[in-house]
């Protein structure tokens, strides 16, 4: 992988202040959002082929990162060995301004590629079906089971996720503008933490991030989301085994469908007083509740 | 068009309420969120052509609004004249439980679809760039003009939105779960108002919504975001003309770059005691904030 460029997360921008007896002239900060494309690269028959696959808007940050996890949460890798390098894209027709915003995965040769996973997630034809049955179907034909895990938390450990990562999003606290999505393990220590102006993103980053080193499951972590949890963030838990999604907003009720059927545990609006469980809610402990 | 039939915007679900000292078991309301297709219906040559377009994760409601308001965000249509009927799709392959995600507009005979505007949008190619100036660069194209209304809005009228706002979100107060979109007269007065799980559809549903009623453009009002402020959202206020944007929530560098392009107004972290302003701050009265 080539060494890692930075690009800022945030920028100043000249703003007012307006108050309700004030008006002032001030410096802000803004979370940056930018577009990036992912472009899989592959040899096929002894020629190198590269094809664009999707064009995400992200906060530069974790790009690798974000395109390895993109494409784990699709299904169109399974693991670290699936593919062999990530880089910015050096082809020709990237322009020098670009540079940063066009990721390559290369794929190990041989790799069965189903491109029309991608495709019934961002368009589904009607073959499949629309309808939130016929989306939670679509899981089980990738094969994807229930989790059978037997972890048991304490719920006074999910109750102080919440402040933990806010501790820890020190570009959350420069520009308020970011989602952040964490990783802990069952004693609510932060593993990693990844935010962008995207949720998905955020997501797709942090699982990216456990994916390139080597860990494509999660089997004993709790996920902590910044904001709502929709049938899609649930979606990549799933890929990534994740029994414990806990999310500081409201869950959709697909998202509730998907964590019930999977047999995932699906807190929502984590407070530090209390919080509600949508699913699988034998992984908390009772007794110390009380 | 077809009479709607009404979908639920929420459900009960069966949870348990985990508190600091307490354990109940409860029934909540989560909000709904299922996926709609969006098909193109139009005469070619004497031939029906109907294509899928897109497919969104929604919150069932508005779902024809949404539709035009999607197209229209999109380029695809430019006013109510650019489509003849929206209606749930009664084609064959459409089976009983998918009827209602599943919506056609009928466009008018003749009308010039750019597909590929969508196509760049979902994913851009590399001859139209990809970075945040590229972004810009394919708005201008379009062409987008600047705004040039000469709006003047007492900041005191920005600082109430977003009560005013919350108070009509009756969905909000059962589920805590919705995005909510508002439009507003330059007095404070709510016109309107759309919610979904998703920000972009809460937008798209209350354009949609002007553009049926022949109102494409929006000249003198202001949006109201309950979320954050991202370029596409900014997208979809430029091609609704709409000159000032508030949002509750941080706005992104391509947002603010955005506006600042095309003179839009756009306000952030609005609060009932002060708001930031980020470009064209001549929208506001400034002798009242004193």
């Amino acid at each position: 992988m080539l060494p890692v460029t930075d690009q800022d997360t945030h920028l100043p921008a000249r703003i007012a202040r307006i108050g309700a007896d004030d008006w002032t002239e001030d410096t802000d900060t803004v979370a940056v959002e930018e577009p990036m494309e992912i472009r899989i690269v592959q040899e096929v028959d002894g020629v190198i082929s590269r094809r664009p696959l999707a064009v995400t808007m992200r906060t530069p940050g974790d790009d690798f990162e974000l395109a390895v996890g993109f494409l784990f949460g699709e299904g169109l890798i399974a693991s670290r060995e699936d593919f062999v390098d990530v880089s910015y894209c050096l082809d020709d027709d990237v322009q020098e301004e670009q540079y940063l915003n066009v990721v390559s995965v290369t794929l190990r040769p041989g790799l069965d590629l189903e491109l029309s996973r991608v495709e019934r997630n961002f368009y589904t034809t009607s073959s499949c079906g629309v309808c939130g049955k016929a989306s939670l179907e679509a899981l089980e034909m990738q094969a994807c089971s229930p989790l059978t895990d037997r972890l048991i938390v304490d719920p006074a450990i999910i109750r102080m996720l919440p402040e933990r990562l806010r501790e820890a999003q020190s570009v959350f606290q420069k520009t308020g503008g970011l989602h952040g999505a964490g990783l802990f393990d069952v004693d609510g220590t932060l593993l990693d933490l990844c935010e962008d102006v995207g949720r998905h993103n955020a997501l797709d980053k942090l699982i990216g991030k456990q994916v390139i080193a080597g860990h494509e499951h999660q089997p004993d972590r709790i996920l902590l989301l910044s904001g709502r949890a929709s049938f899609e963030l649930l979606q990549k838990a799933l890929m990534a085994r994740i029994p414990i999604v806990a999310a500081v907003g409201a869950p959709s009720s697909l998202a509730v469908s998907l964590a019930a059927n999977f047999n995932i545990t699906l807190c929502g609006f984590v407070r530090a007083d209390g919080f509600n469980v949508y699913s699988a809610v034998e992984r908390l402990a009772r007794e110390t509740a009380r």
